[in-house]
C-alpha cells in the first residue's frame, strides 16, 4: 500500500440549487465514511478557518487514488493537491518495526 | 492538545562544512526522535522527490509548536508551512468516540 | 487562551439579492459585537483601500478558532488567511509581567 | 495618530560574522523596546514556525513609520509588508467611545 | 499631509445593465473631478493597454484614504494596491524647500 | 513627450565593498538630481518601509528611458517594473488646457 | 516611432451571445488588418496552443498605443501585456544601418 | 508499475568546481542510462531552452520513485515537479490492450 | 516531426447544458482516437486527482501542434501549457538508434 | 521554418570575474550576429529598462532551437522563456501571399 497526503479546498458555486448542494454534502461524507472504514482514508482533518481537508490515503496505486478523488460527489468543486508519500528516515515506527534502535 | 499539519522544505547551503551538515542532520534527526516519543510529533513522512516533510504535531498550544520548530537545528534552512487543524465532520473516529451513527 | 492573526478578503458576488446582502451584512456586524464583547476577538482594523480586515483572535485553541471563523455569515464570500501567533521575545509587556528588565 | 500592520520576514545570511549577528539582533531588542515604550509599536507576536513578526504600529505619518522601519537593525535582511489600517465599522471600541450602541 | 501611490485594475462585469453602467463611469468621473479640484486626488494616469490607472493622493491620514477609496462607485468593481509613500533623499524638490545644496 | 511609471526595488549584495556601496549611492543621487533639473525624473518617492522608489519620468521615447535607467549606478542591483503612461480621461489638468468644462 | 511588445489573451465569456462574438470577432479582424495597412501593427503571432497573440507596434508614443488597444473589439475580454522596446545593442540591422562593422 | 511525469530543473552554482561538476555530470548520466535499461526511467527529454528534462518512470511504488531521485548526483541543484499519473479513459492503447473498440 | 509535452487542465463550467457537454466530451475521445492512430497523439496520461492530462504530440510543426490544440471540443474550457521538446543528450534510444554505446 | 518567441532574462553574478564578463558578452554579441546574418535570429529587441531581450527566432525545428539557446555563452545566467509561434489568422501578409483579400 501507499501513502498520498492530499489537500482539498472546496468551492461550492453560490448559486447552486440548495437541495442538490445538501444531497452532494451528504452523498460525500457517506462515501467518505466508507473509505475510512475500508482503510483507504485514513486520516481527515480541517484545516482551521477555511472550506478545506487534509488527508492522508493509503491505496493500492495511483489508479486506485485517482478513482477514489474523481469520484467523490464534490470533486468538480473541488482543488486538489496530491502529494506522493514515501518513508521518513527519521520516522521512529519504522526503526521499531525493524527491531533497530534508531539511529 | 491540538493538531497541527507543518510542511517543512529544507535546502541545506551547498558551501556549509560537511562536518557541520552531518552533525546538524544527526541532531535533527535525535531531537525528531525523542518528540516522536513525547507524543508531540505524531506523523512525519518524506514527499516523494523532495528534501521536505509533511508532518503531524500533537502540541499544548500556538507557543509550544513554535518552540519546537524554532529549536530544530536544520531551522534556519528550512521553509515551513503551518497549517492549524481542526476536527473534520466526516472524521470516522470522531463520530466512533461519541458513540453515534455517522450520518 | 492563543491568539491568531486573521485577515479576512471579503466578495461578495455582484448578483446577490440586496436585501440579503445587508442581512448578511447586519449579521456578521452582530456577530462581531458579540464575539469582541466575550473577549475572543480583540482586535479589528480595516485594510485601508480594501474590503477586508486584519483581525487579532484570542480564543482556546484551533477547534474554537475554525467554530468561529465558520460561523461567519461572510464566510462563503470570504478568502481567509490564518497565522498562528506566539509571544516575541521582545515583547516589552511580556518582560515587564515576568517583573524582569527587558534585556 | 495611525495605525499600520507590518509583517517583517527576518532572513540574515548563514555567512553573516556571528558576533555582528548578535550585536544586530541585541541592538533591534533594544530598539524595538524604546519604541514601545514611546508608544509607536503597539503589538509585537511571532508567528509561529517562522522567524517573522506581525506588529501594529501607531505614529504621526507615513514619514515616521518609514524611518522606524528602515532604522532598524535588521532591516537589510528583511523583508516588509506595510498594510496601512482604518477604523473598522465594525470596532466595538469606536461604538463605545462615541457613546452609542452598536448596530 | 501624506501621499499614497495608488493603482486601481477595474473589471466590471460583462453582464452589467448599460445604462447603470454609464451612471457609474459619469458618478466616477465626477467625484474624481471634485477631489482634483480639493486637492486630495493630485495626479491620475491610465496605463497604456490597460483599464487601470495610476494614482498619486495627499490626504491627511490612512481614514481619509480609505474614506476616498471606498467611496468610489466603481470601487466594488476594482482591485486596488495601495503603497504609502516617504520623501525620497534624493528628491531635489525637498533639497531646495530646506535651502540646501543637494549633496 | 511620455510618462513612465517607474518602480525600483535596490538589494545591494551584503558583501559588496562597502567603499565601493557608498560611490554608487552618492553617484545615484547625482545622476537623479542631474535628471531631475533635466526634467526628465519629474518625481521621485520613497515607498514606506522599502529600500524601493516609485519615480515618473518625462522623456523623449522608449529609447531615452532604457538608456537613462541602465546608465542608474545601481542598476544592477535593481529589479524594475515599468508602466508607460497615458492621459486618463478624467484627469483635470487635461480637461482644464482644452479650455472645456470637465463633463 | 517607438516599438512596443504586446501579449493579448483573449477570453471570451461562455455564454456571450453567438452573433454577437462573431461581429466582435470580425470587427476585430477589420481593425487588425487596417493596422497592419498603416504600419502600426507591424506583427502579429498565434501562441501556439492558445488563445492569444504575441504582437509588435509601431506608433508615435504611449497615447496611441493606448489609443489603439483601447479601440480593439475584443479588449474587455483580454488580458494586455505591454513591454515597451528599445534597440538592443547587438541588432545586427542597427549596426548596417549606422554603416559600422558590428563589432 | 505505476507511472510518474517529473520535471526537473537544474541549476548548478556557478562556483562548484569544474571537475566535480564534470564528474556529477557523468554519473547522473550512467544512472540515467542504468535506470533507462532496468526499464524504470522509460522516457526523457530535453525542454527546448532549458537545462531542465520532462521525464516519465514507471516503478513498483512511491518509495521506489523518491529512492531514485534522490540518489541522482544532480538531486541536491534540482527543483523537482513529481505528477503521478493514472489511465487516461482516452487512452487507445488501454483500450486495444483490453479487446475493445474504442468507443 | 517534432515532440511537444502538452498539459490540459479542464474546467467545463458548472452551468453547461447536460447534453452538449456529453457531446463535447465524446467528441473529444473520437478525436483524440483518431489522432493516436494518426501517430501525432502518443502518449495521454490522467494526472492523478486532477481533470487534466499530460501528453506528447509528435507532430511536423507548431502550425500542425496548434491546429490540433485549437480544433479540440474543450479547448475553450482548457488552460493548456505547451513544452517544445529536444532530444535528451542522455536518451538511451538515442545512443543506441546511433549505434554508439552511451558514454 | 518555424518561428518562436523567446524572452531572456540575464543575471551575471555581480562576483564573476571582469574580465570573463566582457569575453561572454563579447562573444555573445559575435555569435548573435552570426545566427543574424544566417537568418535564424530574425529580430531582437531590448526590453525598456531591464537586462532583458525579446527575440524571434526562425529555425527548423524544436532541436536546432534548443542548439542554439544551450550554445550562447550567457546561457548559463539566463532566464529562457520559449513561446512556439503560428500563423495569426488576422496577419495580413499571409492574406496576400495567398492572392487574397483579407476577410
Amino acid at each position: 500500500m501507499m501513502l498520498y497526503a492530499v489537500r482539498m479546498d472546496v468551492a461550492i458555486p453560490h448559486d447552486l440549487d440548495p437541495g442538490h448542494r445538501q444531497e452532494l454534502i451528504s452523498a460525500e461524507k457517506a462515501l467518505c465514511h466508507e473509505l475510512q472504514r475500508a482503510g483507504e482514508w485514513v486520516h481527515i482533518w480541517r484545516v482551521a478557518g477555511a472550506y478545506s481537508n487534509i488527508s492522508i490515503f493509503d491505496v493500492a496505486d495511483n489508479e486506485r487514488l485517482h478513482e477514489i478523488l474523481w469520484s467523490l460527489p464534490l470533486f468538480p468543486y473541488m482543488r486538489v493537491q496530491v502529494d506522493p508519500l514515501a518513508t521518513h528516515p527519521s520516522d521512529l515506527a519504522v526503526a521499531d518495526a525493524a527491531g533497530t534502535d534508531p539511529k
